[in-house]
Order: C-alpha cells, then sequence, then structure tokens
C-alpha cells in the first residue's frame, strides 16, 4: 500500500467513526436532559481512566486502557447499542459486533486494523489487568449517571437489582476499590429511594 | 487528604465533567445532522491521534497528546466555546477560561489538580511536540467536518479564507503531512466550491 492509500483509508476510518456520535445508549446525562451516545461515553470513560487508574486491582499500562475505551463502542455503529438487561438481544449482539469490527476496522490499513481489532478483542475478553479495568469502568460510568440523574432510566425500564447484578460483579475484578466505595453504595441508595427493584442482596456479589 | 475525601472529590470531578456534553460548537458533524459537542470532539480527537500519530513532524509520547486532547476543553464548561473566528470573544477568552480552570480542575485531589493544569498550559502555549501535533488534530478535526458535511457551517457563517488563514497555519507546525495532504486540499475544494470565500491563497501558509 504506498502512502497516498495508506493516508486515505486513515482518513476515511476517522470520517467513518463520526456515526458513533448518532448511536444513542439507555443512560441519562447526569442532567437527566438527554440520554448520552457512544462518543461521549466513550471520552467520559477514558477521561475517568486518566482519573480513576490507581484504583486498578492490578497496574495497567493507561495508553491501553484508554485506547481500548476509545474505541470499544465502534461496533455499535452498525450492531447499534445493546441494552445491557436486554437478554434477547444480547443472544444476537456477539455475530452483530463481529460483522461490524470486520467492516469498520477493516477500513483502516492492514496493520492499525490488526491493531484495533486486538485491542476489542482483548476488552471483550476482559482477561487483562487492562481489559478488567476497563470493563470495570464501563460499569462505574453508568451507573455514577443514573445515580446522577435520579435513577431515571432505571425507573423507566422497572429494573431489578438480580438482573443488574451479573453485569456489576464485573466491576469487582477491574476494581474492588470503585465497586466497594463507588457502585455498591450507590447501588443500595438507589434501591433504598426505590429506583431499583430490590429482590436481590448486593452483598451476593 | 485521606482516602476518602481524595475519592470524593475524584469522582465529584468526574460528575462535573460530564456537562461538557452539554456544550456546543459550531461544526457539524459529517451527516450534517446537528453541531457537535465538546465531549464528541474532544473524544474524535483522541482517537484521530490514536490513528494518525505517524504523521506527526517530531516523535510524541501519545498518552500525553490523548491526555491533553481528552482534556483540553473542560473549561469550556464554564467559559463557553469561543468560535475560531470571532475577534470580540476571542479578546477575553484567556481570562475566562483561566478561571474555569480554576474551578473545575480545582475539584480533584491537588496532585491532579496539577497535572491536568500542567496539561492544560502546555496544550494552550503549543510549544512541545504533543501540544503542537495535538493543536495540529484540533484544527484538522473541524476541517474534515465541515467538508464533510458539505461545508455548512462556513457557508451559514460566510468564512473567508482570510480569517482562517492563521488559525490553519498551526496545523503545518504539528504535522505537515496533515496540512499538505488533508487540511490544504479540502480548504482549497471548498473555495473552489464556494463554500468558503477564497479573499487569500493558501500558498501563504
Amino acid at each position: 500500500m504506498d502512502h497516498n492509500e495508506r493516508l486515505t483509508r486513515q482518513m476515511d476510518f476517522c470520517r467513518e467513526v463520526d456515526k458513533e456520535k448518532e448511536v444513542f445508549r439507555q443512560s441519562f446525562l447526569c442532567s437527566g436532559n438527554r440520554r448520552e451516545n457512544d462518543a461521549e461515553h466513550a471520552w467520559h470513560m477514558a477521561l475517568m481512566a486518566l482519573v480513576l487508574e490507581e484504583y486498578s486491582n492490578e497496574e495497567v499500562d493507561l495508553l491501553k486502557v484508554i485506547s481500548m475505551l476509545l474505541i470499544h463502542d465502534i461496533v455499535e455503529i452498525d450492531a447499534g447499542d445493546t441494552y445491557a438487561y436486554d437478554l434477547e438481544a444480547i443472544k444476537s449482539q456477539e455475530e452483530r459486533e463481529k460483522k461490524a469490527a470486520d467492516r469498520i476496522f477493516g477500513i483502516l490499513p492492514d496493520d492499525q486494523r490488526d491493531r484495533m481489532m486486538d485491542l476489542f478483542h482483548e476488552f471483550e475478553a476482559a482477561e487483562t489487568p487492562e481489559a478488567k479495568f476497563a470493563k470495570a469502568l464501563d460499569n462505574v460510568q453508568p451507573v455514577m449517571l443514573n445515580d446522577a440523574s435520579g435513577g431515571k432510566d432505571w425507573r423507566e425500564k422497572g429494573i431489578s437489582l438480580s438482573r443488574a447484578i451479573e453485569r456489576q460483579s464485573r466491576t469487582a475484578k477491574g476494581s474492588k476499590i470503585l465497586w466497594e466505595e463507588v457502585s455498591k453504595p450507590m447501588l443500595q441508595k438507589n434501591i433504598d429511594l426505590g429506583n431499583i427493584i430490590g429482590d436481590a442482596s448486593l452483598d451476593e456479589i
């Protein structure tokens, strides 16, 4: 691939990812004014990684954590946002996201495509210290937004703790402190307020 | 400062910056559907730094470039977006942004406040390799969006090249290649299309 084609493919990718700004999530902004989109979510988490790195259970390569967070939702340009509590959509999620990753990262020159694919799969597998910490932030951030907006999304959807518990249990794998001192008390507060249906115990996690 | 107070201040900061999602810029998304906000803009540029690093004139610490890009518009939560071509607003910009940096970064524990302030001032001064490359991306990204949306913002505002030329001249200081092969041809194309008033020559840069 010559220099011109390389740069053209890189700029095509930079334009393509702009669409992530039009993929909306379920969480409301802290203000409650509207729902958050994927690009904002990715920025917020990358910034949170910068501020909260010291709470990772294991030492991490911060550039790798931030790179994962910047790209982890790009597949949703094609695959859409799969709501964490929509069990039907979760079944087809892997196949839809694989196809999307092939198309969108495939716009890049091969070496960068491979690097992005590796980062994306590492994040999804949630096994390395970087991926575990990134996944923890991916849970803490929406809990923080939901709490700040008065539990608006939880109430609208009638979310119960028993449905949230499996996902939330992954937070402690990346950061025991963010689980024990941020997410857990926020979830408990929203159970007490009736924003989350308290049909399970947080101590099971 | 004890552990609890430190974590409380960090989480307060993480909530405070959520407001950046409600500060709107002048550029339209590539689709032209609506204007872009600061959080999306910061995410887009951080991702572009990841993809386009090889075009920096000088070798850079990529984590530092990305960190600068993630935080560079936080001051606009208080100071608002200052349009690059609004000469009146630019006069008071420095004072407004200084006050905003003191308040918002001041929410963080002192060590992190100082680190963020240093990054912000380094970006603004545009003297280190990292800041020059970050500034180049901060110019290339809106040119790319404006070009993709058919020059919508340029046409609405009646932008002339003579007004854009000083700002655009900074791109080459961070990346000669992105200036020569991306921004310059995009600007020329939009002059030819009549989207930008061609009252100067791009060869003056």
